[in-house]
């Protein structure tokens, strides 16, 4: 199977899975369930989970334990977006095409719906506990879910890009940033997978390096995209990060450097998985993608 | 020692306990730090970490492993109660005669900072896990807090009162919201606590009921307070339920059976509690204060 057809069928599996977490049950709290669904089926490239999935696999996982906490990545990351777009944040009234939560069911059930996603998130990945024969596995998978996605990573990372807005900031600032707000995430599902997978101490920290490498490399190439890509291929505006005043590593190094460190980012992130990655050469060609896309 | 003295003395200790668990780290994302210790430490009157540790002790519970779950609860209530006050929700500049959080921080910055404390609430939870000798039980009192605090307790019963708002509703509907929208978290905080502690599955059980029970009182005295007491006595308000055109248990029994309902309540809860309370006569106080509260 090619690896397009090898994607496309995990990515269905996937969506299967996070679709048979999501919460069913009509009440009179009904409103929420369809926010909920809504939100997290609008789309998405499965990109967290799918990483997950795949280092469980490098690490000769093969049970179902690591469902919970792929449907639970993905919630949190909706729960991200469904904050992110509401008036008091960035006011996007579409995403992908698709009119954003708050659009659809107010700003009141949105704020509801992605606080009901992230403890939702948390409600589904303690089912690790009773699916994994080792409860303390799934006690660091979710601590890593947490630390990952709060203060210390994806939320920390808004909180400097909000304040950044409109100012000049500094390289290791923006670097912390990047670092932070798409890294973080991804660095928790490799984490997280490995953990689940039987990894050691020591390969749970390789893995978290790779992920940041991979999400760094992701960002500048967002960076690039903006300002090389056209409209028709991004589907999104481009030249957005000089219309909002947004430092960026291309504003701050050029197109051409910014190339250069993407590069040296992936090679280094392939390098490092390729201890790794005999049994596992899906997730090499999917890092590949990631970093190279052009949309 | 007093009742009201040791009162004094457990919520000073709680008070210590969870500032020790607030992030204290300087960084590029300092202010989220500071919006989460200005909207924890603004009061409050611990009543669920209380309720915790004296339901813990009540089953045996001796260490300190409960004390990031009692941490953990605090924050996943202030949460709530940063996310209520936005205008895009209650709309509320002052709570307990300070500034909310968002009229401090910002819209922006005050939803972000009910998602990092939901999320750090999880990752301090997490800490059971290293402190206790039992993982499977800190996996499970993860698993009633999500629960509780989520759409089937919670955020679920925020969002039936929300759509409640200008509309008639009809008992069976009002208690239900009343049981998850102040029921939820009393019912995780007596659950949890009887968890770490060691209590079997039906004294967990037991526990949910007493809980509540509770909940429902004093949800029931609040909408009595509304309309019998005084703005001086209660520090708000009153008749602010009928300003607001809400159905409360008084609109719709009037006070003389809501007085009742309570007293029944109560009586029922402190019964069953009784079986247990021999060892923890404080916790059998502090279930009768709570419920016949003046304000």
């Amino acid at each position: 199977m090619s690896f397009d057809e090898q994607l496309s069928d995990k990515t269905a599996y996937i969506n299967k899975t996070i679709k048979g977490y999501l919460p069913k049950k009509e009440g009179f709290q009904k409103t929420i369930f369809q926010a909920m669904n809504y939100s997290v089926l609008a789309g998405g490239k499965r990109i967290r989970p799918l990483l997950m999935q795949e280092t469980y696999r490098l690490f000769g996982g093969k049970g179902k334990e690591i469902e919970p906490l792929m449907a639970a990545i993905e919630m949190i990351h909706t729960s991200s977006l469904v904050h992110d777009d509401l008036p008091c944040m960035d006011n996007d009234e579409y995403r992908r095409g698709k009119k954003t939560t708050w659009a659809v069911f107010g700003e009141d059930m949105a704020t509801l719906a992605g606080d009901a996603l992230l403890l939702y998130a948390f409600e589904v990945a303690s089912k690790a506990f009773e699916m994994s024969c080792d409860p303390q596995k799934a006690g660091r998978a979710i601590h890593i879910l947490a630390n990952k996605a709060g203060i210390y990573g994806m939320v920390g990372g808004q909180v400097v890009d909000i304040e950044a807005t409109n100012t000049k900031i500094a390289k290791d600032k923006l670097l912390y940033t990047y670092r932070l707000k798409t890294g973080a995430l991804l660095e928790a599902s490799m984490m997280a997978g490995a953990t689940m997978g039987g990894a050691k101490e020591e390969e749970i920290r390789a893995m978290e390096r790779i992920a940041s490498d991979i999400g760094l490399a992701f960002q500048i190439q967002d960076d690039i995209l903006d300002v090389t890509s056209s409209i028709e291929i991004l589907g999104k505006t481009t030249f957005s990060d000089e219309k909002n005043h947004k430092t960026t590593y291309v504003t701050l190094e050029g197109v051409d450097k910014a190339g250069k460190e993407v590069k040296a980012l992936s090679r280094r992130a392939l390098e490092n998985l390729a201890q790794f990655s005999d049994s596992n050469h899906f997730l090499y060609q999917l890092i590949e993608m990631l970093i190279t896309r052009e949309k």
